[in-house]
């Protein structure tokens, strides 16, 4: 060992002890005939002293030193003159009385600090200097003790942890496969899967029961900041249970979570079903941490000679509490955030409640005060509150806008607090979504998820009115886990495979090795997947999921520390049985 | 949930409870009025019990029964008339009351028992069936046990587990790497990495100080019975460290392991440097299981007229404790299977000491009883032990040889029990190895092995001679992990990359990124890897990795469950600006 001690343990009690630590230079001040030198590990920074006057070789030598260097030293642990109550080590200091450099460093290309001044780019770069920086290794450390208190919530209840092939077939769940070009099987690819999910099914088959794995999974997918072409997610599969039993087993797991790691006593998990979640948030992962729930005013304000509004499929509002305070200008900056073109709204209405409790709002000249006090009677909207209002011909498109709006005010409002959070399932999902693209039903989660009992006679006659025992766990807006009961009926598979448009051949074309290990025994059986950086981010208050991921990929799909992807050789391409082709052609 | 209790927890404590019960039926037995269901699941099997006399009714049902369905049944625990010991339920039965299929199932192709009668080809094509035997799943069992061990012994000693990515770079660590070719970058490709070993030693240059993973990494090779394409690693780094902490970490890890899985108590492992594994054992993982030492005779053999043994550069043997009783017909087989060509010896010379104490040789007409008695004294060879000799030109190759039949003695005399278990390091490996292939020194370990201090001065003038800061632990002959100390000195680092032929431009080209990263303060670091399939084996007693993995690939590389790998479509093809050519071309 290179060192008694790390940077981060000595204190008062340690005084008068010879100790030798090991670290990178923080910093170097120089202070009279004095040097001091902040030496930093990953548990800590302590001050080495080194005085001109008792040994002044020595002195010299620690002067010459620059950032980054790595050093061990020995000294003598000695109470600080000045303390510095900022640092677990700040009341001691060590009188060094050997120096040994191991390493010299080239000056970082950015500062090694909590707040540095290295932009995103440089930082990727240089990615193993930017995990020197505390704050970035802090988020690797909350993940690594999440997962360890994952397992052994899901270890203590009986879950095995299976581990399934990477090297898989391509299956078709929606997203792009990343395919791996098989070399003892010339013009073959394996593909990278997307998710465990038809191999966990495979081992309820097997009967393992209590299936979890943390699993690598890989979308080749066009990426945003949430996105990563590779990433990681908590699978977890059950048999002989229904819904109800997956809901409680991991509504437990979470409150183990928020337990151990942030200390929080997590409540019972409010159940929003989906057509709820849509009508009161235009949103299937609505933010909870605030109110501020869609108010419908079709019935109040169409038909008063407001064009807008007397020609829309749908007029919705929201009331943000006390901010009638918004001047003119800030009103203005909110019409132009709804106009933008992500969100496309054409125009936002706005209702302020004056002093004396009358309404003020933009289109006074088409409403008379009583249709406007009885808006105000639906919100149930107090003085000093802002009502701000869309309406749209496309009640889905309007809801998303209003559900924008929404998350803007809550952020406006300082009522999106990272360190508050807010936990819910959503429920009762739909069966299907109608795409325009395919122009045929999809399955809203995956082909396998099991219909509501209630609602399978429906599956004739109304299927998009089909509701699944499908369920997402939603924190503070974000989807951080989601599932459903499976299908285990072969008819009733071949059943929703038919409504989803495929023929029987092609159905057994893309899911025969599944449909026939059911024919073997399938127990009842569902699951649901947690995204682990997306998770752990919640977790820090990260708004994006990179830094909490130790090498992450930028938007272009590129490490560009490692510079891959990169070109390989001709040789290996031809063993391959592979040529790379224009891609225009 | 379907069940109240599973197969495997009622006792005679529980007579007289109601209880449901789910799972697969393992088989069905009438005898006179009465149908007995073994109801199997994960923990366990239940006898059910149906009486014609009761019931008729459901008796009927459950006579309609197969093997492999799935049901759930209500009944009462009661007392087994003829009770089983070999079963944990053995004392109880179960009189159904209400019965519910849950599942039909077709029957199985092979017999799911402990001893099936499926091959294994059938077996990995049903793989989801193989999986429901006891035998099988227990493997898995044990495997996830480990791996919930070994994050509990390094979290506790400040090890971090931290991810590193799937898509990388080609890094040149001698196997072939599966590629990945990458859509938003046409025309490059990602490499599947054959460990994380840059990776990991890029985390000790950001000061995560204890690193480690469980972790796949993937080859391509043409495959053994223990090879798979992908393979799990139990991967680990330090930094601030040397060897002898290395040692002592990874025996305490290896210790707690036997402990807790097995029940055993490590002692402390002898460590044998490379030089004496190779002279005594003729291998860098030698089964310590059984004594059986080379002795070498040149000194004692040679120049006495038999041609083979004078012309020789190696002549060597072992001593077979009491196998003088092996007949003509046994030491045939044994020469027969030294001769076979996969070991390539010319032939082989026994002898015997007879019950006087003298020998009796095969090469009797050559040696005198005095030459044949300093032999018998070499070996320590007593009344009833057979010696058994092996010569060459080449001297690895015939202790390569010799080892084989070493190995192939302790098997036939009993001395390699699945049961049993030595552990031992091996140290002191060589930095480099010749290759005739490439008419170079290669790096026996990896090009980033620090030599051992000592040893620099030699790098100029005898690199072959120089020893490495690298080690392996062998289990039972077998190596379950290995690692070394890397150097961390840019110019040391410098020096071995020209030993290995490499100019500064290649050297810079192919680790330009870390020789780069350890510009700014590498810390002196090191580390290990366990093979975790190897490992789980081992303690499950498997000659194969196979059944200790849930879903391995066969010889070929191909998942014939999943029929992976398969064809892509054109459009994939095309959007990957790839295009596959005969191989021949």
């Amino acid at each position: 060992m290179y060192r008694t001690t790390t940077c981060g343990e000595l204190r008062l009690a340690h005084l008068g002890q010879t100790v030798t630590l090991a670290g990178w230079v923080q910093r170097i001040r120089k202070m009279g005939g004095m040097t001091f030198i902040d030496l930093r590990d990953r548990y800590g920074m302590t001050q080495l002293v080194f005085n001109q006057e008792v040994d002044a070789d020595l002195c010299e030598r620690a002067n010459r030193l620059g950032r980054e260097y790595v050093l061990q030293v020995t000294g003598k642990v000695e109470e600080r003159s000045s303390k510095n109550s900022h640092m677990p080590t700040g009341d001691i200091e060590i009188i060094v009385s050997t120096l040994t450099i191991l390493n010299e460093a080239l000056t970082p290309p950015f500062t090694i600090e909590d707040e540095t001044d290295g932009g995103d780019d440089i930082r990727m770069k240089y990615r193993y200097l930017d995990l020197r920086r505390n704050s970035v290794r802090a988020n690797l450390e909350l993940r690594h003790k999440m997962t360890i208190e994952v397992r052994q919530y899901l270890d203590a209840q009986g879950f095995l942890e299976v581990e399934t092939p990477v090297l898989v077939n391509s299956t078709p769940e929606g997203a792009r496969d990343f395919v791996v070009p098989s070399r003892m099987n010339p013009g073959q690819f394996y593909a990278l899967p997307q998710s465990p999910q038809t191999l966990k099914q495979l081992l309820m088959v097997s009967g393992f029961d209590r299936y979890f794995q943390i699993v690598k999974c890989f979308r080749d997918e066009d990426l945003r900041a949430d996105r990563q072409p590779e990433f990681t997610q908590i699978d977890c599969e059950m048999s002989f249970v229904d819904q109800e039993d997956i809901l409680n087993m991991f509504e437990g797991m979470s409150r183990h979570l928020f337990k151990k790691i942030k200390g929080i006593d997590l409540p019972t998990l409010p159940r929003m079903t989906w057509h709820d979640a849509m009508k009161f948030y235009g949103s299937d992962k609505p933010d909870t941490r605030f109110d501020m729930k869609f108010v419908e005013l079709m019935g109040i304000l169409k038909g008063h000679g407001f064009s807008v509004f007397d020609e829309a499929t749908y007029i919705g509002g929201i009331c943000a509490k006390g901010a009638a305070t918004y001047t003119r200008k800030q009103l203005d900056t909110l019409t132009d955030f709804v106009k933008r073109p992500q969100i496309g709204a054409k125009g936002l209405v706005y209702a302020r409640v004056e002093a004396d409790g009358s309404i003020k709002s933009s289109v006074d000249k088409f409403y008379t005060q009583e249709v406007l006090q009885q808006m105000k009677a639906a919100f149930n909207a107090e003085v000093g509150d802002l009502i701000l209002i869309l309406s749209g011909s496309d009640v889905n498109k309007t809801r998303k806008q209003l559900s924008e709006l929404r998350l803007e005010m809550g952020s406006q409002l300082g009522l999106r607090d990272k360190n508050k959070y807010s936990c819910l399932w959503i429920v009762d999902f739909p069966m299907y979504e109608w795409s325009d693209e395919e122009n045929r039903l999809m399955a809203m989660h995956h082909p396998f998820t099991s219909p509501k009992p209630e609602d399978i006679h429906l599956l004739d006659t109304a299927p998009a009115s089909v509701r699944a025992n499908a369920y997402d766990m939603v924190i503070n807006g974000v989807e951080v886990g989601g599932g459903s009961i499976r299908i285990h009926d072969a008819k009733l598979q071949a059943k929703v495979f038919e409504i989803l448009g495929f023929t029987p051949e092609e159905a057994q074309n893309k899911f025969g090795f599944l449909m026939n290990a059911f024919k073997y025994g399938a127990p009842p059986h569902g699951g649901l997947a947690y995204g682990l950086d997306r998770f752990v981010s919640l977790f820090v208050g990260l708004d994006s999921i990179r830094d909490c991921i130790a090498f992450p990929k930028n938007n272009q799909g590129r490490d560009v520390m490692l510079n891959a992807p990169g070109l390989i050789d001709q040789v290996q391409l031809d063993e391959l049985g592979l040529k790379v082709v224009d891609k225009e052609k």
